[in-house]
């Protein structure tokens, strides 16, 4: 049985850095990009990081949130041949990493927690490729990232950093869609260890 | 990246053996039999198997089908102190293996898919122990088992085996429930291999 070990938020420091502009300013907008970047590099690879603190003993999931509305896991597109850990490793980074080098976590990246498909230039993915689709547009893998007992996150100032009990994500894809709403299934099968 | 190597349904050998009957004739005796054990023995510990096989290059899913209606992955209660991988075992042959037992599959228990947990005596189930609950009354975990390129088996007569592709599966809950529902989201992480 993997083992992850969570702690407590108030092990973190947080802090705020410039922000990230969106690159997409409409969902259509969105749509249009991928298939751009699709017609010249293929298939978009993105990945995400599923990142676990504690609170009350109980696990809870960082989640970025734009805009009061839309959450998203940290993570996004790779650049064309990069490997998912590194890819993932670098996002992390980006997005959550402090703007001095020396105190970027040493982001441990562990077991693969899902893979989902886009098989067309739509919202809809699936956590299996239909069999009809033999060039989908993206795969999106989820990673279990080990946090360590402290360290410093630095977050995007258009972004907030949410930590979300799993109890509130469960069975609730209506607010956080379908990825997100099925990490608690996702990750039922790991041992969380509660550190104070 | 575990593998799974998938195998044509063509592949195995089906047969019929005696009915087992149904311990429980109703959803109320169901949970008065819940309780009534776990206040001898505690919680309950339940084990089903997530066996797959291939159509079209496709994954299906085994699942047992009752009275035309539900269904249900093989499996079933460990004995107390039971280990989850033996018990398992004994589980899928009482369910699926030949009488014969010099034909009985090796059955090959793999990573474990999901842990599911029942707070109460009562039907819904969640992938995490809620916070407040200190004495859950199920825990049921579900592994892959991973089918050999053949083999027998043998499923009582009142039961019928069904497999069932992921997509019917996926975002089903209403005619699946929770647990058989989620598994394509949960095996997602695996790679399938398509032998035929």
């Amino acid at each position: 049985m993997p083992i992850v070990n969570l702690y407590s938020l108030s092990h973190y420091n947080f802090g705020a850095k410039e922000t990230k502009v969106e690159k997409d300013t409409s969902v259509p907008a969105r749509f249009a990009r991928l298939r751009q970047i699709y017609e010249k590099e293929g298939m978009r690879i993105s990945v995400a990081g599923v990142l676990l603190v504690q609170e009350h003993n109980y696990p809870h999931l960082l989640l970025l949130e734009i805009g009061g509305t839309f959450n998203k896991l940290p993570g996004g597109r790779l650049k064309p041949g990069e490997n998912e850990i590194e890819g993932l490793k670098r996002k992390l980074t980006s997005k959550l990493g402090p703007r001095l080098q020396n105190l970027v976590p040493n982001w441990k990246i562990g077991e693969c927690v899902a893979r989902w498909w886009r098989p067309n230039f739509e919202k809809f993915m699936y956590p299996h490729c239909p069999a009809h689709i033999k060039k989908p547009k993206e795969c999106r893998v989820l990673y279990m990232v080990h946090l360590s007992d402290s360290g410093d996150f630095e977050v995007p100032e258009n972004l907030k950093l949410l930590a979300v009990p799993m109890f509130e994500l469960y069975d609730n894809a209506q607010r956080y869609g379908p990825v997100i709403s099925s990490i608690p299934e996702q990750i039922s099968r790991f041992e969380f260890r509660m550190n104070n």
